[in-house]
C-alpha cells in the first residue's frame, strides 16, 4: 500500500458572502529516511531524514544521492526498496561513499571561510559533466507554451494548491517528466533520480522548467545533472544567477503570461 | 559594511512585442554560518550554515537557535556579532546546549521508527510554552485585511519579486514586524529572533502571516514560539494542520481576494 500523494480534509471555506463546510485536499507531507547499505556485509548507514510528499520515493532518494555527489551513475545501484516512509539503496559492494560530505549542507569548520567565492566552493558539489555546452536554441514560442503545458500534469497541484513541480521538456518543447513535491529540491531530486535509472544523465539536450523561485540549491542539483536551460514560473536569487553563469546555464524567470526575463545564456534563445 | 539584500543585475525583458535590456534587482542568497561560543572558555563550535538573504542576520541566529531548543530565554545570550557571512552568539558560561539534537533534522538512527506518530516526535522540538490557549478572537474584516498590510512592508519582494515574508500582526489587525528571506523558514526565524531579543516570548497574542505556503516545519516554529493564529496566502500541507490541530493552534490558508479557508482552530475566527 502507497502512501497517498493527497488526503480529503473537512475545511471551512469563508467567502465575503457565506460560509461552506467541505472537503478539501491536503498535499501530504511526511519524513522520509534514506539509507544506503555499503559494502559485502550490506551494512546500513542513515544518511538523511527530510519531508516530503510520497511517491517516487526511489527517484527521491537516488537523485537525492546523486546529486549529493555520492553515486556517479546507475550502475552504482543493486537495489532500492522502500517500507512506509523509509527508502534503502543498495550500492555496489566495493562503493564506499563519503558521507560526511553531506555535512558541507550542515555544518562547517572554521577554517571554511564563509565568503564570497570560497563559500560558493564550500557549498558546491561538483558536477562531472562541467559547464554546459551549446547545442541547440529555443525559441520565444517554445518558451511560452511551457507553463500551459506543465499547469495540465500537476495533478497534485491541481487537487491541493500546495505543491512545487519540476518537469523536463526537450527544445521543440515536448514535456518529457514531471515530478511534484511540498519541497522543490524533492521534486527536481525525483526528476533527477528518474533519469539516472533510465540512464538519461547528463540532460544535455533537456529545458527544465520549475513552478517557482529559483535558488541556488536547485541550479546546483540542474548542474549535477547536466542540464543546459532552466526556466522558471518565479524570481531567481542572485547565487542562482552567479552559479548559472559559471556553469554556462541559460537561465530565465519570471516565466507568464507570454513574457519572460533572460538572467543568463542568452546564446541559447533563438 | 552590510552585506545588501538585493543587488542590481542587467537582464533582458522579452514581451510579445519587444525585448529590452534594463535593470532589475536580484534577492540576495548566501551562506549564514551560525556558531556558538560556550563555557568560560567560549570556545567557538559551528551549528550550522545555511543559505538566507543577508539582514537581521543576528535575528536568525538567535531564532534558529531558539526554535531548534538550543536555547530558551533572552538571558541564554550574552553576546552576538556577525562578520561578513558568519554570525557568532555567545552564550552565558554555565549552558552548554546539546548540539546533538539538531542531527534530528538531517540524520536518524535506526531505531527512530519514521512513520506516523513517531515521526512527529522524532521531528518535533518540544515548545516550552504546551498548546495555545484561547484568549482572543479575530474577525474576517481583520483576517481579509492582513495581506494588504503585508504588502506595502515587502520591501525586498517588491524590488525583486523573490522572497518570502513572516509577519506578526496583534489581534485587532496592527502589523507589529515584517521579516523577509529567500528561505521562508529563515524569515520565520528572524521574526521570532527578534521577538525573543525584545523579551516578547511566547507570542501569545500575536497572529503569524506567511506570504506563501505552510509546512510542517513552520508550524513548529509558530508552536515553539507560543503563536496560537497563523494565516498564509498558501496552502498547509497534511502535517501542517496535523501539528496545529495538536497544538491548538488556528490554521487559515489561501488567504486573498477577501476569501480564505479554515483548518484548524475555528473558535478564535469570531
Amino acid at each position: 500500500m502507497a502512501t497517498p500523494s493527497a488526503v480529503s480534509f473537512s475545511v471551512r471555506k469563508v467567502t465575503p458572502t457565506n460560509t461552506l463546510e467541505e472537503k478539501n485536499f491536503l498535499a501530504v507531507e511526511e519524513p522520509l529516511e534514506i539509507r544506503i547499505a555499503t559494502g559485502s556485509a550490506q551494512a546500513d548507514s542513515p544518511v538523511s531524514i527530510s519531508m516530503r510528499t510520497p511517491g517516487h520515493d526511489e527517484e527521491l532518494a537516488i537523485g537525492f544521492l546523486f546529486t549529493e555527489g555520492l553515486i556517479r551513475d546507475r550502475r552504482d545501484v543493486n537495489a532500492v526498496e522502500t517500507q512506509e516512509n523509509s527508502t534503502r539503496v543498495v550500492l555496489r559492494p566495493d562503493l564506499v561513499p563519503d558521507i560526511k560530505k553531506l555535512d558541507r549542507n550542515f555544518y562547517t569548520t572554521s577554517s571554511c571561510g564563509v565568503c564570497g567565492k570560497a563559500s560558493l566552493d564550500a557549498v558546491s558539489t561538483k558536477s562531472a559533466f562541467g559547464p554546459a555546452e551549446n547545442t541547440f536554441t529555443v525559441s520565444s514560442t517554445v518558451l511560452n507554451s511551457l507553463q500551459e503545458k506543465l499547469s495540465g500534469h500537476q495533478k497534485i497541484f491541481n487537487m491541493t494548491g500546495g505543491l512545487h513541480a519540476s518537469a523536463l521538456f526537450n527544445k521543440d518543447g515536448s514535456l518529457l517528466l514531471v515530478r511534484e513535491d511540498v519541497g522543490r529540491h524533492n521534486a527536481l531530486d525525483k526528476v533527477i533520480g528518474a533519469s539516472l535509472m533510465n540512464q538519461q544523465l547528463p540532460l544535455s539536450d533537456s529545458i527544465l522548467l520549475l513552478s517557482g523561485r529559483i535558488s541556488f540549491e536547485l541550479v546546483q542539483k540542474a548542474c549535477m545533472a547536466g542540464i543546459p536551460f532552466i526556466a522558471a514560473i518565479g524570481a531567481p536569487s542572485s547565487l542562482a544567477v552567479t552559479l548559472a553563469e559559471e556553469n554556462n546555464v541559460t537561465l530565465v524567470g519570471f516565466l507568464r503570461d507570454n513574457r519572460y526575463t533572460i538572467y543568463s545564456g542568452v546564446q541559447r534563445i533563438a
